[in-house]
C-alpha cells in the first residue's frame, strides 16, 4: 500500500528517454518560484528544546493517530522547504541556554548564557526586531510562556540578566512593537510587580490594544498595537487545555499567530513576527511526555497557520527550527514500543498536572487511579505507588530549573518508561545540532550547515534590508 | 574571530547593485556540475546505530581538539552535500533493527525486524548489489564487524534470520561479489564452523583473494574478487586499536574503504560499495562514550576517502546516513560540559575495554586506578569503586543485546555521566528520523524527506539501471 502511494504520487516519467526522478522535478518547480525574490515578511518559528526526537515522535503520532504527516515534515516531504543543522552554542559554553541562543539571532553574535544581547565584555547589540522596525516594517512576538521570557526578549531587548523580567516588560513598553503576546501577567500587572506599577494602564495611554483573553484578542484592531497577556506565567500545556475548559479563554499558539498575521500583513513595508512554542522546553525540564508530544503538536498547528499564510502570499519567509535539544527523547526498540506509543492518545493531563494533584494525604490507591485515569490505563505496581507517595512524605527534594516546586518529575518518568518506551538523558539542554527549515523566497540561499550567529545577517539580506542595518565585524 | 572567517569566507557581494548571499551563488556552483549526470559509481556509507547527538559529538570533537569540521558536517557547511530526514521504521515497529533497515534500501520494501528481505509473508525481494551486479557493475561491502552482519547481509542476501550467519557466509560464496572485507572469522574458518567447513579454502578455490590481516589486503590484485576477514567477530573499537600496536594488523575502516575503492574504480561499468562504522551501534548499546565517539571519528574519517575520491571522479554518489538512532546520547548542560566534552581526549580505552580489565578479585583501588588511567583522570569514589567491585563479586546480571559478557556497562555509563556529560536514553535503537546525506550526480534529485523503502530505486535511478531492475508494485 505505502509502495503504491509513492508510485502513484511520483511515477517514474520519461523524458527523452531518460528516466527522471519526480524529486527533481519539484524541486525545480517550487525552488524557481522564488528564486531572487524578497522576503518582505519572515516568520520566525522556535520550538524551545526541541531535540530531533521530539520532531519524530510529533511526526509519527500525527501519521499513525491524526491519519496526516505532521506540517514540518510534510514541507520536507513535499520538497517545499529547504533543510539544515545550525550550530547554537553560546559564547561560553557548547551547550547554550534560551537566552544566548535567541540573542545569536537576534543580535548576530554569540554571547554567555543567561544573557541578552550584552557580550563577554558588556558589548551591545542591536536586536533584529528593532532594526526591521527601523526599517519600516511591523514587528512582534507570540508565545506560549511569558512574552517578557528569554526567546521572544532575544529578538527584541539588550539585558544583562534573562530573569530581569519586569524591566524587559518596560522596555517593551518603549519599544512599541505592534504585537506582544504570551503569559507573564506576573511582570505587568500592578497586583504583582514590586513597585506597584500598572503596566497594563501604561501600554493603554501609550495607544496599545491590551487584551487579557482571547475574546478580547480576537477583537484587537489593525490599527493599534497590541499587547496580549494570558496567564501569570506560562500558557497551560495544550494536553491539560484539551481537557478543561476553564482553559479555554486563552488563545491557542496558533491563533496567537493567526491573529498577529491578520494584524501585521496589510502593513506595506512588511512585517516581521517571531512565533515561540516555548513550552516544548518545559514539558522536556521535566521529562513529561504528554506535555511534550502535545505542544510540539501544537507548535506544528501553528506551523500550519503560518505556512498556509506563507503559501498565498508568496513573499514570506518562514524559518521553523529550534534554540537548542533538550533531554534527547527518543521512542525505544521493544516488543511493546508500537502499542505504547499508540497509547498516548489516551492520556487526558501532564505529569505536571497529576504531580500537582498529589497531596500529602494521598492514598496510594488515589495515586494509582489518578495515574491510570490520566495515563491510558497506566498500572503501578504498589512500589511505584509508594515510591511517589514517599516523595509527598518525605518533602525529598527533586531539583530542575524548572521543577520549582520539586516535585517527582524525575521519578515519575522512570517509571513511565515501561509503558511509553520513552527515554531521557537528563533534565537540561543538550549540544546536538538544531533542526532549521526554510519555506519561501531566500530559502534557497540555506545552506545545510550553518552556526547560529549567520542568521541574523542572512534574514536582514533576504528582506533587503539596507547594509546599514547588517552587523559588520 | 568567529564573525571575520565568516565574512572572509563569505564576504557580502554586490552584483548589479544587490547584495547577493555567498550561499546561493556557492549551491548552484556545486549542484549545476552534477545535474543531469549518470552515478556510474556509488559508495553507500552507513554509520550503524548513530543518533544525532553522536553525529554533533563527533563534529564538536573534530572542531575542538582537531582542529578541523568532521567531512560529514564540512560537505554541509561547504554547500557539496544534499541533506534529508529518512524515515527507517520497518513494517512491524516504528524502531527498526538493522537488518530490516538494510533490507528497506537493499530490497526497496519493509520487512519485519530481524528479516534479511524475506517479507511477513515470506516474499522473496532481491537485494540491490545483486541488482548491480547483473548489471554489470563491480559491488562490495567493507565494515568494522562481521562481514556477514545485518547492514551489509541487507545489500547482499535473503535470509528469513539475520543470524543465520555461518549460512550468510556461504551465500557470499556463490555470489561472488567484488570486494568483502569486515570481521566474522568465526563463520568462515574451519575452526569455528559446527560442520568444520572451510570457506577461506572454498573462496580461494574459487578464485578469490583471502586477506587475513592489513598487509595481505593492501597487496591483493585488481584482478580478482577479495574476501578480506580481519577478526573473529567485529574488529576492535578505534580507541583501544589506538594504544594497542598489537591490533595494528588489522586495517582501519578508511584503509578498507580505500582499497575497496582501488580493486573497483577502473572497471567500466562502475562500481556500488557499502561502507559500515557498525561498532557506532555497539559501542551505543553499552553507553560507552569513548567507544562510540572515537568510532564515529573513524567512520567520518572513511567518509573523507570516500569524499575525496568521489571530487577528483566526478561520476560518483556518496551517500552517508545511518540506519537508526541508538541510545540518543547528548552532551548536556551544566557549568563543566565543555572542560568535561574536552577531557575526552585523554580517554586511553573504551569501558568495554576496562570492565574486561576488572576482574573478580580486582581491588577497589585497582578499580580507581584503570578508571583514572583510561578515562581522563576520571576520579571513582569509594562507594563507586565498591558498586563497581560488587558487581564482579556477585556476578549480578546487567543485560544488553550487546552486553553477552554481562559486564556493568550501565552502572560505568551513570557513574561516568557526571565527569563526560554524556547522558544516554536506554541501551537500545530509537525511532529518531536519521540523517542522510548525498554528494555527487543524483544528490541533487535527494528530496529533504524520504522513506527507507524509496532509497532502492533512487539508487538504481541515478545510476541509469535498466527499468527491468526497478522495484514496480
Amino acid at each position: 500500500m505505502k509502495r503504491r502511494s509513492f508510485f502513484k504520487k511520483g511515477a517514474l516519467a520519461t523524458l527523452g528517454g531518460m528516466l527522471i526522478s519526480p524529486f527533481d522535478l519539484r524541486a525545480n518547480a517550487v525552488k524557481e518560484e522564488f528564486r531572487g525574490k524578497k522576503a518582505k515578511n519572515i516568520i520566525y518559528m522556535v520550538s524551545d528544546g526541541m531535540s530531533s526526537g521530539t520532531l519524530t515522535m510529533a511526526d509519527l503520532y500525527s501519521r499513525r493517530i491524526l491519519g496526516k504527516p505532521s506540517n514540518w515534515i510534510n514541507l520536507y516531504q513535499q520538497n517545499l522547504a529547504t533543510k539544515a543543522f545550525m550550530d547554537m552554542q553560546s559564547l561560553n559554553s557548547v551547550v547554550t541556554d534560551s537566552a544566548a541562543a535567541s540573542s545569536s539571532w537576534g543580535g548576530g553574535y554569540r554571547v554567555p548564557n543567561g544573557r541578552l544581547n550584552i557580550g563577554a565584555n558588556g558589548e551591545v547589540y542591536t536586536p533584529i526586531l528593532q532594526k526591521f522596525k527601523a526599517g519600516g516594517k511591523k514587528v512582534g512576538c507570540v508565545t506560549t510562556v511569558m512574552i517578557t521570557h528569554a526567546t521572544p526578549a532575544g529578538f527584541c531587548v539588550n539585558s544583562k540578566a534573562r530573569n530581569a523580567q519586569p524591566e524587559i516588560a518596560e522596555k517593551y513598553l518603549d519599544l512599541r512593537f505592534d504585537v506582544m503576546m504570551g503569559g507573564g501577567d506576573d511582570y505587568f500587572s500592578p497586583d504583582h510587580r514590586k513597585e506597584k506599577r500598572d503596566l497594563y494602564k501604561e501600554f493603554l495611554n501609550s495607544g496599545f490594544t491590551v487584551a487579557r483573553d482571547k475574546v478580547q484578542m480576537q477583537k484587537a484592531p489593525k490599527n493599534k498595537p497590541l499587547l496580549g497577556v494570558f496567564d501569570s506565567q506560562g500558557l497551560p500545556y495544550s494536553l491539560d487545555y484539551k481537557y478543561d475548559e476553564a482553559l479555554h479563554n486563552r488563545p491557542t499558539l496558533a491563533e496567537m499567530t493567526s491573529k498577529a498575521i491578520e494584524l501585521m500583513k496589510d502593513h506595506k513595508e512588511g512585517f516581521v513576527l517571531q512565533v515561540e512554542g516555548g513550552k516544548v522546553d518545559w514539558a522536556a525540564h521535566g521529562n513529561d511526555i504528554g506535555a511534550l508530544l502535545f505542544d510540539q503538536l501544537a507548535f506544528d498547528e501553528a506551523v500550519g497557520v503560518a505556512i498556509e499564510f506563507a503559501k498565498q502570499d508568496k513573499n514570506t519567509l518562514v524559518v521553523v527550527t529550534t534554540d537548542h535539544g533538550n533531554a534527547n527523547p527518543g521512542l525505544i526498540y521493544g516488543k511493546k514500543c508500537n502499542d505504547n506509543f499508540d497509547n498516548m492518545q489516551h492520556f487526558k493531563h501532564t505529569n505536571e498536572w497529576v504531580l500537582n494533584n498529589i497531596l500529602p494525604d494521598s492514598s496510594t490507591s488515589f495515586i494509582k487511579d489518578i495515574i491510570a485515569e490520566n495515563f491510558g490505563n497506566m498500572k503501578l505496581t504498589d512500589d511505584q505507588a509508594k515510591a511517589l507517595q514517599a516523595h509527598y512524605l518525605n518533602k525529598s527534594r527533586e531539583d530542575g530549573l524548572y521543577n520549582y516546586k520539586n516535585l517527582p518529575f524525575k521519578l515519575l518518568a522512570e517509571i513511565q518508561k515501561e509503558h511509553t518506551s520513552v527515554g531521557w538523558i537528563s533534565m537540561d539542554h543538550s549540544s546536538d545540532y538544531v533542526e532549521l527549515a526554510m519555506f519561501g523566497p531566500g530559502s534557497e540561499k540555506l545552506k545545510p550547515f550553518i552556526h547560529n550567529y549567520e542568521m541574523h545577517n542572512f534574514l536582514l539580506e533576504v528582506a533587503e534590508m539596507e547594509s546599514k542595518y547588517f552587523n559588520k565585524k
